[in-house]
């Protein structure tokens, strides 16, 4: 009887995760795209989880407050695009480094990036929010400093290799807030292009 | 009599205009205050009207709507930036490059950028508010590309000038996101001085 139950919880169990999975990751989506579309202002847990087609009770059973919801949900998606932007280049570092620079400068158009911002501006005016995000922003731009490194086969220890693809991430996040209001795509390319020329003298 | 009038009428209306055009740069100064530290959902025209101890109707009369007011204030502060710019290096274009790299880097941190940021990302959502505000972006960002390219002394007939210019504002902008939750301003140094290098192989 024991080995029996015991399957059968199992069977219960494995379901049951799957579908808890499933709601977590449909309420930081819904996070991410209510925090683009309406800012930090229009963005409660009740507005995510109605969009989510969540309750409410069960929404802050996975999140019990509204900065849990929003930084989860922005890392969330953060880490979904640091997997994809790896997927892009299988084998490592690229041979063609104007295709690893627009696809950085990539990763800061779009609804992502849109949500962070607005969780980075709130943030800088709430206390509740700031610490959480100033982690969070912490955490993501090392990872995104590493893949661009990986990516770009950038030898750290030579002096200004590191500062260089800082300073490139910087310009992406910078065509990222240019791109906010306005289709800023022609100027980004050609901004593109020529940073890439710029940054082969130093990698090589 | 009528000479007497004339002349009673100047005496009244000079301190008249001024006192109107003090009431307005407090309205102004204020409205950037307030957007740097609440946020576009913290202000509203009566906020600002009392922290600039004008009434409602005076802040109203000036401004008839809050997008009116917080336009003419971003833009207000932005043109002072400027002025100031430029007279940090009266004679023109600077020999000290990496001054002028700082200078412009500076441009973008402090509260007029977080109330610039403020108001845009406040843009990307309010359909009241975007096409004032993304007129506004472009008149600013001709006017800071200008004196970058005469701080810079850079020629832009010369191919890729332009672009290298343009991202290098775009980099100002990213490192001025960098520094809203944290004071970045080590790491930003860093960064400055390896670009200001890799833009003297540029414009020579």
């Amino acid at each position: 009887m024991g080995g029996v139950s015991t399957v059968g919880d199992r069977v219960d169990r494995v379901p049951k995760q799957d579908r808890s999975r499933a709601t977590r990751q449909r309420l930081l989506e819904a996070a991410v795209a209510c925090l683009a579309e309406h800012g930090w202002a229009g963005s409660t847990v009740s507005v995510v989880a109605e969009r989510a087609g969540v309750s409410r009770g069960a929404a802050q059973h996975h999140f019990p407050t509204r900065e849990d919801l929003f930084t989860a949900a922005v890392e969330y998606v953060a880490e979904e695009r640091s997997t994809a932007l790896r997927d892009l280049f299988p084998d490592g570092a690229a041979d063609d480094r104007h295709a690893v620079v627009s696809a950085l400068v990539d990763l800061y158009t779009g609804p992502l990036f849109r949500a962070a911002l607005h969780l980075w501006v709130a943030a800088s005016n709430e206390d509740q929010l700031r610490p959480r995000v100033t982690e969070l922003e912490a955490r993501v731009g090392r990872e995104t400093h590493r893949i661009a490194v990986d990516l770009l086969d950038a030898d750290e220890t030579r002096p200004g290799v590191r500062e260089t693809v800082q300073g490139l991430l910087d310009m992406a996040r910078g065509l990222g807030l240019a791109n906010l209001l306005t289709d800023d795509t022609a100027r980004r390319e050609r901004v593109v292009a020529q940073w890439t020329g710029l940054l082969g003298e130093v990698l090589g």
